[in-house]
């Protein structure tokens, strides 16, 4: 086991970016695991700053694309949830909690292959409380057509009629598109190229996004068919990454005012 | 040795994101011989995002922060520029140039303390060239007053009357500015606390800022004292942080406008 450079046990749970930081750390341990992908690091600092732009908190506009996407999840027949490294690290009772609320398969699929890593994952899942996890069997596999990298090789998503991808590459989503997928994702980048491609996108950290969809779907449970696929119609997803723009645009002017107070303290 | 999650050699020079791709394999790369950090993969995250919603290119707003930093710096008596492990990682024998150009001692100042780490990276800037490093020996070291971390050990920056700490955090930055030095940063985040603190803040990707210092140092090495003095009074840092985020919310506009047109090509 390699010596770590952080440890979280040092961190006092008052620190102004505490939660952030502990975040961080599940990452770190992921790698250390085999769970997270060396490069799923760099991906994760890519988030930090989208969500900072982003406020860091759930805003209306990522509230509109959690309850579009909960009720496509509930309308779908044979929903999946692909799991990633990141995902698996930061937020696995979660994945697990919404798979089961939603009656979605949860699937292991991952852009950088390394010996050891799905047994990993499939650990991680199964620790929280999953008991059926596809995608761990490559001889149950099929390729996607139109796709090179690693993420081509699908099991139940094939079958399916919706799937969720938070966390996902550009490349797979146009692909899945291409194959008359529907597409839920979770992105803090609002114009990722998995953001433009998805049916329904939702920018927010998944830390924050999956809890809430799993609050959201305990609700619209109760819905009827009619009401959940009023719903899914009402949502534009073109018109809400366009309001997550402009949300940052706001913050980042009201940044140009107060950025410099911190100085004024002193 | 670790077995690698992704290989440069696979990437084709033509690819849209070969530049960031290899830089992004240069820190995982520093990470597997010690220089570079396990949060410093987490860090180059964050700037990869914020040099992506300033467009991946210097504005002319760099610019002018690139040209008062570098008058500074000549202006300087005793010079200091602080290295880290991703800057020794990315940018090492652009380092080494930028301190013989303008005359400043090169110094290993690091935030996450790791045995053999201060080794690696002096490894690294005596290949790109370094024949005088500092902060290498604790022995010779003092603290600054106000600081916690492992960066308060200082060496020759404790004489300094300007240091320039690319990718520094904002505890230090603000130490630096209590004792009354003058700092001068490069970092991605116009509103990091190292931004605001730092007398010029040079808003722009490393690996593009220190070649275009080592160009202007060269022109402005001609330059009198009095024309130097000019250059740094004339430069508003405040100012030049909030035509920044001008600059990120022009760019955030127009991809409400552009972001759509992917689709249109399928």
């Amino acid at each position: 086991m390699k010596k770590r450079d952080t440890k979280r046990s040092n961190l006092p749970k008052n620190h102004p970016r505490y939660e952030s930081l502990k975040y961080r750390h599940e990452i770190i341990e992921g790698m250390h695991n085999l769970v997270v992908a060396e490069a799923g690091l760099i991906a994760h600092g890519r988030g930090e700053c989208f969500d900072y732009i982003l406020g860091e908190k759930t805003n209306e506009v990522a509230e509109k694309a959690i309850k579009a996407a909960v009720a496509a999840l509930l309308l779908a027949e044979k929903p999946v949830i692909s799991v990633n490294g990141n995902t698996a690290a930061l937020v696995p009772r979660e994945l697990v909690k919404l798979s089961k609320v939603v009656n979605a398969l949860l699937e292991i699929n991952l852009f950088y292959k390394k010996k050891g890593r799905v047994k990993a994952i499939k650990k991680v899942l199964e620790k929280a409380g999953a008991t059926d996890i596809r995608g761990t069997s490559k001889k149950e596999m099929v390729e996607i057509e139109g796709l090179e990298s690693n993420r081509r090789f699908c099991d139940s998503i094939i079958d399916a009629d919706l799937i969720m991808v938070p966390l996902e590459d550009g490349d797979r989503t146009e692909a899945l598109k291409k194959i008359d997928k529907k597409v839920i994702t979770v992105d803090l980048n609002p114009v990722s190229r998995t953001s433009i491609w998805a049916d329904i996108t939702i920018v927010d950290n998944i830390i924050r996004a999956i809890p809430k969809m799993i609050l959201i779907a305990e609700e619209l449970k109760e819905f009827t068919q009619e009401q959940l696929t009023q719903i899914v119609a009402e949502f534009n997803n073109k018109k809400n990454i366009q309001d997550a723009l402009e949300l940052i645009k706001n913050y980042i002017e009201q940044q140009k005012k107060d950025a410099f107070k911190i100085l004024n303290n002193h």
